[in-house]
Parts: structure tokens; sequence; C-alpha cells
């Protein structure tokens, strides 16, 4: 309010009358704390409403691995979203470590946290239970939560999005497509090579599939396998951003297989890389939007959005088998 | 202690025994604790030391943008130092805004954050005194905080590092090198400058520098200009990883000059960019184990470790003019 006061050029108590709806203020004094108001992003329920609920005004984030360009991105809008809110943000990475997800989770619990967002990496969050029963919000984003708890998820269309990469090889003329994705346990690994397989139909053949996480000895390992079969695959489907890194460093110097990438990865552009592309700052915002929502007093039943993915063509995806 | 019990099979009681150095431990069950310890990397004083002093075992980190490559292995290795010493790391991200810097080192200390490590977007640090007398120790990394602020920093060797990609170019026989930073108020830019210009000698030419946050606009306007003058440069030199990405973009399908770019970054392999490669994850490391040892005690003269960088060749540095 004190901002708002010396922006708008009037005392605190005329900020406050105007807060509060009461009388005494020139009408255009008070478009001009509105406008202060505006343009500070105060915002009177959520101030007072800390202050009465004893909040910490503070949210944790649970993500993989901030290193990650895909979770730093993440990372950031979640951290904007809060700073809108006033809010800061414990972070931490849980490296693919289902019991450091949930010592971080935890931890942050312990430090009360108003709510929580977590891109889970284990399947069993029972150990949440307590946690949502004693009314702290949690959003899951990117990979769902374990059976049996009911929070809101914010995912992308995985199972579209690698369709439509498998698709679209498929149109220019490909019917031995690999498919490399992360270990089949990851829930958007499994999802991606559900929406493959289904999109490859009879065409799908399980010599070319490779689900292991993303290291340049397996990734070339299994690359060098499938180019030495008698009938080689002609193209190549990565399911991550790190993997497509991954297999182009392996590729290099090849003349390769047609490659279409999941997720977008800086320069790209100029690696003419074809990719299905998710926004991870668009999932971060929309998945902090919804735990704001909750702590402003939204009880409605859990929402699950799920975001769409979109084909950028830029050549390596549109080379003939 | 009662994981190092639990690892070690041995009794709580145990375990205290031999921290505590205290008789009536088999010898064998003694080294069978210590082992445990080391593996767990469990530290009896440390432990104590937060129970005793009332810490919260958090530490506050500020950097200058999360989604920004650097920062994020940066922010990863202050991460794992804290993990290990069981602190959790608020963060929160400057956007170069020295006002917002500051909300953030006073809201993490209004939290009670036990140490902070600062990346400074300005350069006035004068609010922090009262922090420091307080004993909140502080690391400043990647610049230094200004005057009067007498804490530990962690800085790369940025002159250096300048000098050694202009003089690379110069002895790959150029003559006329452009020097591409970012805004000169950035302490590491204008060091890099100062490495350049002192490097090149009676070869700088003024017209052939550009100091400009990185922006594809701003940087295609800057080559343009410069590429269209009677003697055009042979060489770019470009100053961060973001202004050379934003450069390798704007001369794209350009037969082009001669690139080297401060910082590494991913795919500069792939895309064959030779850089003078600093280690962001060291960096993050090594302030943060200088912040954990003061937190621990040390009350020594701040210190003030240069990190050094290396050239690393991939062609795009060894192009003739």
């Amino acid at each position: 309010m004190k901002d708002v006061a010396s922006a708008a050029g009037v005392a605190l108590k005329t900020v406050s009358r105007v807060v509060n709806g009461e009388p005494g203020v020139h009408p255009a004094t008070a478009d001009r704390v509105r406008a202060a108001i505006d343009r500070l992003g105060y915002s009177r329920n959520e101030s007072a409403r800390v202050l009465r609920r004893g909040r910490t005004a503070t949210i944790g984030l649970v993500i993989e691995d901030v290193a990650d360009p895909f979770y730093a991105g993440l990372s950031r809008a979640v951290e904007s979203v809060a700073a809108a809110h006033g809010c800061l943000l414990l972070s931490g990475s849980s490296s693919e470590d289902p019991e450091r997800e949930r010592e971080l989770v935890l931890t942050f619990c312990a430090r009360r946290v108003d709510g929580l967002i977590v891109v889970p990496a284990g399947e069993d969050h029972s150990y949440l239970r307590p946690e949502l029963d004693a009314g702290t919000p949690a959003v899951f984003v990117d990979r769902p939560p374990g059976p049996g708890i009911d929070v809101d998820t914010v995912l992308a269309d995985n199972a579209g999005g690698a369709a439509l990469a498998t698709r679209h090889l498929v149109a220019h003329g490909h019917s031995r497509i690999a498919f490399l994705g992360d270990e089949p346990s990851i829930f958007t690994a499994a999802r991606r090579l559900h929406g493959f397989r289904t999109a490859l139909g009879h065409l799908y053949d399980e010599r070319l599939v490779c689900m292991r996480s993303p290291a340049l000895d397996t990734v070339r390992a299994a690359l060098d396998r499938m180019l030495a079969l008698d009938r080689p695959p002609t193209a190549v489907f990565t399911g991550n951003g790190r993997l497509t890194v991954t297999a182009l460093r392996a590729l290099a110097g090849r003349r390769g297989p047609a490659v279409v990438g999941f997720d977008d990865f800086e320069l790209s552009d100029l690696l003419g890389v074809t990719v299905v592309a998710q926004d991870p700052a668009r999932m971060g915002r929309v998945a902090a939007e919804l735990l704001f929502r909750r702590l402003s007093g939204d009880t409605g039943p859990a929402e699950h959005p799920v975001l769409p993915v979109g084909l950028v063509p830029r050549g390596s995806g549109e080379l003939p088998p």
C-alpha cells in the first residue's frame, strides 16, 4: 500500500479509503490510486489473506533438473507468477529419484510452504495425503501423481505429439522409423511411445525402439545396432530434448536418417531440426496460476488441462528415406 | 544419525557413542559406523551447529535468469552443495534489475536464510551491510559487489579469457576483429571488453565494437553496419553465450566472418563454434563451498578466487580472413 500511495502521490490513508470503498476521496484521485494499483499489481485480497491465515508467501517447486533447459524455462515461469503474487520460490531438483522427490516435498511442507508444484519422479504419492488433507494445495506438472491423489495436473499432449511426429515422417515416405525414448517408467516417455506405436500401426517394429535415459554411449550403441539391421530405419523420432541432442551428436558426420525430436531446444533452428514443440514456460505459468487460484479459495474439483504441442518443420524431418 | 544407524546396521546409541568418542563400541563396529558416516556425508558439527544457533538450513540464491543455461548450471551446482549440507535453496532471478536484486536479497534475509549467494545486477550493495554485520555471510559470484562491501567473491578470468580469444583470432591472421558485448554497465561485459582492447592494441577500432544486450535485431543491425564498412571485420568475438547464439542466428546463411564466443553452450560442438569456456557448475560449487565454510565458522579475510577459462577450438575461430 505504501508503494501505491507513493506511486499515486497520495497519503496512505487515501489508498486505504479507495481500497475499502470508503467515502471522502475525490473521483480523480481515486482513479489515480486505482491506476497505480493496476500498475503495481497490488491485490488487497491476496495481501490480506496472507496476513489473515498466517501464510508464509512461499511456494515449493520440485523439478527433475534445473540444468535441463526444459525445466529451467518452466521454473522461470513459475517464479514470475509467484513474484507477481509476492511469493518466493523454494526449489529443488529430484534427479529422477523418487526418494529425493519425497524428501524435497516433505521438507518444503515442514517449512510450511503455502502450496506445491511438483514434477514427480516417483509413482507413489501417498506421503502427500496428510499435507493435502491439511489444506496445502499441490499441482502436478508434466507428469501426473500416483494413484489415489486427486490434485490438479498440467500435462502436455504427449501421445498426440508423438503421433503427430510419426505421421509426419510416414507422410514423407518413411516406413522404418526408430524411436529413442527415455526410461519407460517415466510417464511422458511411456505416453510418447504409446503415441508413436499407435500412429505406426502395423509398421511398428520393436527392434527399432530403445527406451533408455539419454547417455551418448547408449544412444550411439542403439543407433549402431538399428542401422546395422537388414532393414535399417530411415528416420528417427527422439523422445525428448536431451535425446534429440544426444542422437544428433551420435549421428554427426553420418549421412543420416531423417530426425524429428519431441521438445524444442536452443539452436534447433540453426541446426535445421524438425521438432514437436511444447511450451515449458506456458506449462509453468498455467500450473502456477492454477495453484494461486487454489490459494485464493477455489475449491472446485481438480482440473486437468492438457497443453497442445505443435510440429515445427525445419528440414531434418522432411528428408526422404 | 538415524540414517547412519540404519546404514551401519547398529543402534542409534552406538552411532552417538562413535560420534562423541565414547567407549564401549567394538572397533570393527566403530569402523562400520564411520564408513556409513562417510558414505552419507553426515557431519556432526554441521547438524549440531544448525540446532545450536537456530539456523533455518536455507540459503538464498539470486541469479540473473534461471532460464539462461549459464545460470541454470550454476544454480544446479549450488543446489547440490546445499543438499549435501542438508540445506534448501530459496532462489530468484533479478533480470538485470538492481531493484529486483535488492528486493530478493532483503526478502531472503527477512526469511532468515543462513547465507546468501548473489549474482548482482546492481552496483550499490550498501543495503546488505546490516545483514552482513548481523552475521549472515554472503558470497558474490560472477560479478563483484559495489564499493565498501568486503565479502567473498568467485569470478572468472574475464579479461584473460577475452585476451585469449582475441590473440587466437590474431594468430589466425585477423586484424579486423569485431566485439559484440553486453551492456558495459555489466561487470563481466566491461572486463571482457578490456581484455579484448588490451590484446588488440593498435588494431583496436571502436567502430567494430557494440555493447548492447543480446537481441536479434540489435545484433543483426550492428553486424550489418560493421560488415558494410570499407574495411569490414573478418572475425567476430562475442561476449557471452546469448550473444554468440544471437550472432550465429544473425549470420546464418552468410559466408561468415570467423567467430569465437565467450562461454560454451549446448550444441556448440555440433555447430563447430570455437569458444572460451568457463565452467558455471564449478563456479557455483566453489561459491557454495565457500559459503558453507563461512557457515561452519571460518572468519578469515574475504577470499577472491578467480576461475580459469580455456579456449576450445572447433572450427569457427580458425577460419582465415
